[in-house]
């Protein structure tokens, strides 16, 4: 007499079976209790869910194709700003390519959204009193308006915040072009952090400065890396009438370092710039939506959401043609390792996320209007660089739920839950989790001519896609 | 009567008083009492450790030198393999840094080192039966006999693992060439846990092909990406006959999959290829040494050490120029910030770190008979990557102590300390703790032609520099 035991092992990519013949009773006592403290000791190492995080990562990372998703996006489309024909082909393809990976309800929904053009290459120079002149790098924010007809050069005023312009006052400011040179803080050890502050002068800067009776406003260029790339950001007028709306164009950090030094050897240095960029009236565009529609509560959602447009510099491969590639390849990995949704995972790509988020407001709209229950919008805008970790605006049983799955997570590995910044907002409840990458070279290349597909590293982008992937199936499974 | 109260705050890059007079006994017991608590809540985080690992990251950061350091390295000196003028130049610059940054004992030790020249640029070819032939890119790994004048040619055969050439044996074999086209497994997370079976094809491969009668050896690069870029590393042919030995090189991962695709087409495909490499006699260099010496206990030694050498392709700036360049911006560091060591604190940079690590083998052999006592080995081999975590081998007292600094990294953020899987090894008691960097760029980067400045990212190294001196700092201090 012999028993025979058949072990089965259903593992990551094939099975494999180990069968045993016992002859003898007290070995088959002795086996027995052995694979059962196999199991109890292995059951954390192969609980269903870290089987499939395992499943998710694999095929990321080794038949993944957020690499060949951004290369067509940056090297067949190109950069695809709000309102261009290359936002129109992104649209185009988001659709297809949601199709044909399998996502059902593939549908636009209409978003009215701005027009920007950059127009021909700006030009800049630095003129001393003699009349000697330096070429800079600059570029214009989006959403700037021109300089007149041949540019325009005045005496500058330099600053270091909008606070500053308060304390010089319109006498010394009227007419001249101001010069804002806030150095990003290089001691942050998060740039997002250091970012802030000049982002407040991308953003509200010329509005401030036209105030004070500025004709132009020079920015340094928000990096770290001091270089010859300008970068551009989005400028917000507000209720800056139209008259008082004044040009604003970031310089390279190279550049600004130049201009301070001129203006200390010399007040009476002169900045030159042309720019003949134009806002339009806004114009039709779409969100593109896909689902995978679940089996037990499909009027639950679970959202991951990505910008479909890009800014107009470079090609948008890391800013943010990574996430929408990963946004796209989680739904794609999904299908791929065969999982069936409990509740519906639905992937939206924003129209507008550069300039003013038209995609995303109308987004929040219909889901509120519809009152759709929603449980997770999840989303990455820092670029596909390594994970590193995830910010949460959520209330705390959510995080305390998140941080019960930290642990699926030590193998890959991220670092942990921590507080988003983000500047989204739902209406309605709705817990948000952002991817965080590793935030070291964002503000080296993004926004600007650096940001091309070579840029990328493929296996970044798919840890990335890796991790997204897995936040939605752990919302979904748990 | 009043009292008068005046707080110093010695923060990092300057002091601040804040003088306070008080006029009622009252509020002066209030105010002691607010200030008692303020010091209970804020002593987590104004405790020395916090504010000196603060320092160290702000000098790194703000003030760092590692970037300087990396760009004479790459640009001034260039790669600076074991026995060339580069490697020479590279000590005497070593040695004069040293000396610059306020290190003392600063001296040179001798080590004998292996001296390989990679003579002209490699060339290689497929050819078809037919006679066509396409170029591939290979390029001689470091200690590569040359092939015969004129180049070699013959049919190939193709295998995946030292085991398939058993397998096969040595009639298919004898007078080919051994194609190992072993494909970097992609699925692990660790790029360096995939690069382990590579290795051993780049070390071994050549000697066990000869066994087999094989007349020369194609590696598939280890490489996670596609391209058509040739990667170099070590081959070993330890005791192996000169006569037997057999030229080897790497291939493109791209050349790889085209040899293959040929291969699979046709059996007969031949393959040329040409080098002119050369072992010449072992050679003179050094080992430098620099010190701060100890206050406390002089006679035990807290060491950060680094490889002068690099591999000879590209300009060795991640490998290993970042490390270099970390090591001795950590020691530049502890002086910035006026860090008297209680222990000493050494900086060794070692020969021959790429082929036979003869520099590390004459450091451990002086610690040995001089029966130092050794506190901590510190380095880093994994490029200038932004750090990720610690791996240490060393006695569980001993990882225990260093869990406990973990806390002070939460910020900066280090993930945590792990398990060592270095190569490196001493006869005597000495923990040995190495930064591991983000993996993920390493292999598509390091010992190739694209491992030049222009892979440095500032902000990256000198997170890397900070991390690596507050270990040195907490090792000092705890």
């Amino acid at each position: 007499m012999y028993f025979s035991i058949e072990l089965k092992f259903n593992l990551n990519s094939g099975i494999g079976i180990l069968k045993i013949n016992i002859y003898d009773m007290n070995k088959f006592i002795v086996l027995l209790w052995l694979l059962y403290s196999g199991c109890c000791i292995a059951q954390p190492v192969l609980k269903k869910d870290s089987i499939q995080l395992r499943n998710i990562y694999t095929t990321a990372l080794v038949e993944g194709q957020s690499y060949t998703y951004i290369d067509y996006l940056s090297n067949q489309i190109g950069s695809r700003i709000s309102g261009s024909l290359q936002e129109k082909r992104t649209v185009e393809w988001g659709v297809k390519t949601l199709k044909s990976i399998g996502a059902t309800a593939v549908r636009k929904e209409p978003v009215t959204v701005p027009k920007w053009t950059r127009g021909v290459t700006e030009f800049a120079y630095i003129e001393s009193q003699a009349g000697t002149t330096t070429n800079v790098p600059i570029c214009a924010l989006v959403g700037s308006v021109a300089t007149p007809l041949g540019g325009i050069k005045a005496e500058v005023i330099r600053v270091n915040s909008i606070q500053g312009l308060r304390e010089i006052g319109s006498a010394a400011i009227t007419g001249k072009i101001v010069f804002f040179n806030a150095v990003m803080d290089a001691h942050q050890i998060d740039p997002f952090e250091a970012h802030k502050a000049i982002e407040t002068l991308y953003n509200y800067g010329a509005k401030e400065a036209a105030k004070f009776g500025a004709v132009g406003v020079i920015i340094r260029t928000a990096n770290l890396v001091l270089d010859d790339i300008p970068h551009t950001g989005v400028v917000r007028y507000e209720d800056t009438p139209n008259t008082d709306k004044i040009p604003v164009a970031a310089l390279s950090t190279n550049g600004a370092d130049l201009l301070s030094g001129m203006l200390a050897l010399d007040q009476k240095t002169r900045f030159f710039f042309n720019m003949n960029c134009k806002n339009w009236k806004a114009v039709s565009s779409f969100n593109v939506i896909g689902e995978l529609k679940g089996s037990e509560t499909p009027n639950q959602y679970i959202t991951i959401a990505a910008t479909l447009d890009s800014w107009d510099i470079g090609d948008g491969s890391q800013s943010d043609g990574a996430a929408l590639a990963q946004a796209i390849e989680s739904i794609r990995i999904l299908k791929a390792i065969g999982y069936a949704p409990k509740h519906t995972i639905r992937i939206v790509l924003l129209a507008d996320g550069v300039q003013s988020q038209q995609g995303f407001k109308a987004y929040n709209q219909s889901i509120t209007s519809k009152k759709e229950k929603q449980l997770l919008f999840l989303y990455n805008n820092t670029g596909g660089f390594t994970p590193r970790a995830f910010g949460v605006t959520a209330k705390d049983a959510f995080k305390k739920q998140l941080q019960g799955w930290f642990d699926s997570f030590q193998s890959y590995p991220i670092d942990g839950f921590t507080t988003n910044t983000s500047v989204l907002k739902f209406d309605t409840e709705c817990p948000m989790v952002r991817l965080k990458t590793d935030p070291q070279r964002y503000f080296e290349i993004c926004r600007s001519s650096l940001d091309t597909f070579k840029a990328i590293n493929t296996r970044e982008v798919a840890l990335g896609a890796a991790a997204m992937t897995s936040v939605l199936y752990l919302m979904d499974n748990n």
